[in-house]
């Protein structure tokens, strides 16, 4: 898999710009502005890669839908519930730092942050019930039912990444790392998506389970890869804090590599700080952490799994799209494939 | 008004199981249980009044509707958005005790409490995407309209109570109060499931603003009794703190009130202890607070406010259910405006 196709970053930003107009004509600047609407319109604002929209409007297109109303609406609501979701996960995480700017709640607090979420989530239903006055309602309500779908794997795939923090939670195999991420990362970030664009090219006609292995394997490629910038980035670049998953005991696949690999001695001690509470850990602990990581290959290992599932994401996309005809939107999900592992931030 | 005759408590008893019965059927216990499925059963399981559902289905079936799979569809989805809201709310608020049982945050830590509050949110949408396979595409579609529409007022109300809060704001009429009130408490206590009984039993063919009016007036006397319970009652009786909202500093018709009439002095002191950050406020600031409003009557001024409200809404149910004939159905909706302002719990 060589170095993705610039068709990736072009359609990223055509229909990113599409969908970003969109998500704005969602977020009036209406009353209560300063202690909720502000807050609201604030992570969509801050831009975005818009991955999760453009991968539902290309797979509807390349399906051969039409650029319309309903699909825009689709990819709208998808980008407003990722947005509401990083609200309550950057709280969830005590995280500091979204898109190069402090997080929600760091700005206005735990307590506004959470009802500017609700109310995200909330709006994020608002272009699915707009586009249904001019659509088949039953195929209206099956979308619905699909972001209820979505919404119920992510919070469960949270459930799990917060309980294993919460009862520092150190016996972890793989295959729990992707029973998490499948949960967590791809329901949102790929799957969803991607069953929404079949959904609507379609008209409803499609089993959704048949993008489910696909949208697992890219996303779960997108998720190691993410894990990894996060370690190996710089902060300006990628926008989070750097490192700051070793520093909240993020189970990533890095660690769980490290927990199987490191001695009794190393064990200890990265038991130990995984079980400190957050802001009780040190500074010399993370850095010490990612030196046994270094040492035990578990960043070079980690990426190489990011591959081996762009690879199986690859193989599933030509076996799904076998008798697509070539499109500029066949061109960008290919490439996408190739991008989720290359890209830098 | 005098004392609510027994059809009201009969009332919320029989409706009441009925729903509790169908808000279990939507929580299963499945996986992942110890990080979320228990923690999303768990203020459902803790009982509560089940006004909000009972109205809902007294409306519609007074109305002409037969009590069948849509309508109890309707009445499990507000008790269960009532219940995910209230996850929510007690960590923006700070509170200790739910039901008579510590909070949720306060057992699982606030990161787990606001994943199964959104967990909750989009479970309460269930029971309306299943009774849409037997209903009208459209009136679900409404339906769902109507779910969103009050889950964005509620979202309003508690960023105006809680800017206040977090603001200091002291300069508050009580025009500001009932604003609030209106959307935090009475799009979901009454409003909603007022409108939400209308619309089914007429499907759809209702102007559900013609309902705004009697459910404001209810959901007003039902807040500030509410508030003054809070300031009366037995903890036992009442399962949330005593006092607590004099503690967490919430802009009651009772704070305004003596905010009004407050010497500079006394004006000057409460707004320091309003100022205060809630976990440094002082015990005897709180009794010192509850004894100003004793002097200035302001507890006892907000009942008489709240008699006012039910007496609108008594007015405004007797316009609405003019041409409705008698029924069960209706004796309990006129009880209930008594209930409001006459209950002890």
């Amino acid at each position: 898999m060589g170095a993705p196709p610039p068709v990736v970053s072009e359609t990223l930003r055509d229909y990113g710009s599409l969908v970003r107009d969109a998500v704005r004509a969602y977020l009036p600047p209406v009353e209560p502005r300063r202690y909720l609407y502000d807050l609201v319109a604030d992570y969509p604002g801050r831009g975005g890669k818009m991955m999760r929209p453009s991968l539902c409007i290309a797979v509807a297109r390349a399906l051969g839908a039409p650029l319309d109303h309903l699909l825009i609406a689709a990819a709208t609501s998808i980008e407003l519930m990722h947005n509401a979701m990083l609200v309550h996960d950057d709280i969830e995480d005590e995280s500091d730092l979204r898109r190069g700017k402090p997080t929600l709640h760091t700005l206005w607090g735990v307590a506004m942050a959470i009802n500017a979420g609700d109310a995200l989530v909330i709006r994020s239903l608002r272009p699915l019930l707009a586009a249904a006055a001019h659509t088949d309602p039953r195929l209206a309500l099956r979308i619905i039912e699909e972001t209820e779908h979505m919404a119920r794997e992510s919070a469960e795939g949270q459930a799990l990444e917060l309980g294993w923090r919460a009862d520092n939670v150190v016996s972890l195999e793989e295959r729990d790392y992707f029973e998490m991420v499948l949960k967590k990362t791809c329901w949102l970030a790929t799957i969803h998506p991607v069953r929404m664009g079949a959904l609507i090219a379609v008209a409803g006609d499609v089993d959704p389970a048949a993008f489910v292995r696909f949208g697992f394997f890219l996303g779960a490629a997108f998720q190691i890869q993410d894990d990894v910038l996060n370690l190996v980035s710089d902060e300006a670049v990628y926008g989070k804090d750097s490192d700051g998953d070793l520093r909240e005991g993020k189970r990533t696949l890095m660690i769980i590599r490290l927990l199987q690999l490191a001695d009794a001695d190393e064990r200890a001690r990265l038991i130990a700080h995984l079980g400190t509470p957050l802001r009780d850990r040190r500074g010399d602990d993370v850095r010490w952490i990612r030196a046994r990581m270094d040492h035990h290959g578990c960043i070079a290992y980690a990426s190489q799994v990011a591959r081996g599932m762009a690879d199986a994401a690859l193989a599933e996309y030509t076996r799904l799209f076998a008798s697509v005809p070539p499109s500029r939107d066949r061109a960008f999900l290919e490439g996408l494939i190739a991008w989720v592992v290359e890209r830098t931030s």
